[in-house]
């Protein structure tokens, strides 16, 4: 079934999208359907705003990535930089350019992606703008967050002896995309042939399905642990580090036997005859938590369940470097993901 | 002089777009250069938030429109927005997609548009994101505002005998576009041809270069007046009148006579064989502001230059229509422009 965009007009296709949307954040007042949204936040709080804009070709492929999966990382991926500053998600806009090859069903789906995201991390949807394209897909949505005064950490607060901290595990989404691509290419052209992923679900879920790290907030908030500098990994350890270590004028010193790696991108690392470490300083979209902490929250930090202390903070003098299982050090480069740069 | 994006990369074009950016309004805590933008609106203040994606080849054609012209245009409609919720625009983000025919000096055209008319109305730009695009260009802004608790003024709170008010004259900016693609017409093939802009500067600003009414937002207040409806009109007069009409439950009456149009609108009208009071019905992009005042301002609203009476609201099921010049009842239909419905 394909129903056009046109038989229902911009005004038809957002009604149809935004039907039932209702606003459960007391800080929403007035969702869609005006010239703006109307939010209110109690005094003490501050308000956080995010941005990303998302582009078909790039971002994103449609030949392997279904419109909910697309939905629902654009969402997360959003919400993640909102905790990556201690804050919580309240809100979001979503804007969609569309080309005529997608149908309505086509972006029901994607919204339907984007609408469970936001029923997850319990985010209202306030606001949009939608319009044709005359190529491919663009999406751009804006999150809006709070966090309590004097609680917002920025990139900039690390300090020398700090230790550095990661949630979860990283390069795992990086080898999902490998994956994909690889099974991609193979299939070209095969019409009936299968992509082998198994065993390697949880590369795939990384890549298609990332999730944010409330988790970790907040339980950093309950160890009363508040980072000094804090990011979400969106371009790769490497250069996420760089970034800390550049707005905080320090040097930093990380251990490669501590950088947490599931078995699984182990495994496919071997198998594309990729060097692991690599794959893990500098794969992307992994979204897991990067932070510092004073060194004296160690034995807290210790008890927290997902969360590894990879490393230090130093003087800037000492520059950015890795410490080898044999003890050897590298200085740390930024090869993130940086599409201009291709 | 072409400098490739390329050679900045990323980051590098962000810093070098963004230098010099200081933030002047007082809610702005932190702009570009970390995960989100930190901001902090007093308490009592409402905060407003609006956001427009703008497609290559759809909302603008770069064959007639300067770089600049097309930033400026793209924040200033932004604004019109918060402006039309009776607020003021503080803050806003720019995210951009460029494809490979930019160089990095038609990014600063585009960019040097957005922050003049960031500094002629006082919004601080506070984030954004750039990445490639594989075709055209695509602009995400959105922009955060506040407005006095209670002094919001939505859509949907027109009453039976309001008096209808639109400011500045409509049909310009429709007849400006006319012009301008008359003369791409006429021009391709046609290397050394100059088109024939003159007496008709008016029109071209009003597309090319529009303003949101500031002044009006404050005249209003000014007189006490607060407006029991309003929004701006970027779809046209008609498109607009009966959003407002649905939101609010009520018919309205409107009269061909005191639809106010410039003499430049009127002549070109002419000179293109076209119905005035359609072009001033229908035609978009004027960025005037519609709105609705209770019927015991009337005196008050008089004194103020620059707005217009133009009818009055009434019940619903006498519907909306138009009373021509002779009399006759015309039901308002909606042609505004909508590209998803061509």
């Amino acid at each position: 079934m394909r129903t056009e965009i046109a038989t229902l007009g911009e005004f038809g296709l957002i009604d149809h999208l935004t039907e039932g949307i209702r606003l459960e954040n007391e800080s929403s007042l007035y969702g869609v359907g005006d010239d703006a949204a109307v939010l209110a936040y109690p005094a003490g709080k501050q308000v956080l705003v995010t941005t990303d804009l998302l582009m078909e070709g790039i971002h994103f492929d449609l030949v392997y990535t279904p419109l909910k999966h697309l939905g629902y990382k654009a969402a997360v991926v959003n919400f993640s930089d909102i905790y990556a500053m201690n804050g919580t998600p309240r809100q979001i806009t979503v804007s969609l350019a569309l080309s005529k090859r997608f149908s309505v069903e086509d972006i029901e789906q994607l919204y339907a992606g984007i609408r469970l995201a936001c029923e997850e991390y319990k985010v209202d949807i306030v606001g949009g703008d939608t319009t044709p394209s005359l190529t491919g897909l663009a999406i751009s949505l804006t999150c809006i967050g709070e966090a309590e005064q004097d609680k917002v950490v920025y990139r900039h607060g690390a300090k020398e002896n700090d230790l550095i901290c990661v949630s979860g595990d990283l390069g795992a989404a990086y080898m999902g995309l490998q994956l994909l691509e690889r099974e991609k290419v193979v299939l070209r052209g095969e019409k009936d042939a299968q992509p082998d992923f198994g065993g390697k679900e949880y590369l795939l879920e990384r890549q298609l399905k990332p999730e944010a790290r409330k988790d970790i907030v907040k339980k950093l908030a309950g160890a009363g642990i508040l980072p000094t500098a804090m990011m979400d990994i969106s371009d790769g350890l490497s250069s996420e580090l760089m970034h800390i270590c550049k707005q905080s004028h320090t040097g930093c010193r990380i251990y490669e036997k501590e950088i947490p790696i599931d078995y699984q991108t182990a495994v496919m690392a071997e198998e594309f005859n990729m060097n692991l470490t690599t794959c893990a300083l500098n794969g992307g979209e992994d979204y897991e938590l990067l932070f510092t902490i004073p060194i004296a929250d160690h034995e807290k930090v210790l008890e927290l369940e997902g969360i590894k202390v990879i490393g230090y903070i130093t003087k800037p003098e000492l520059g950015c470097a890795l410490i080898t299982r044999d003890g050897q050090e590298f200085e740390l480069k930024a090869q993130g993901w940086n599409p201009l740069e291709e």
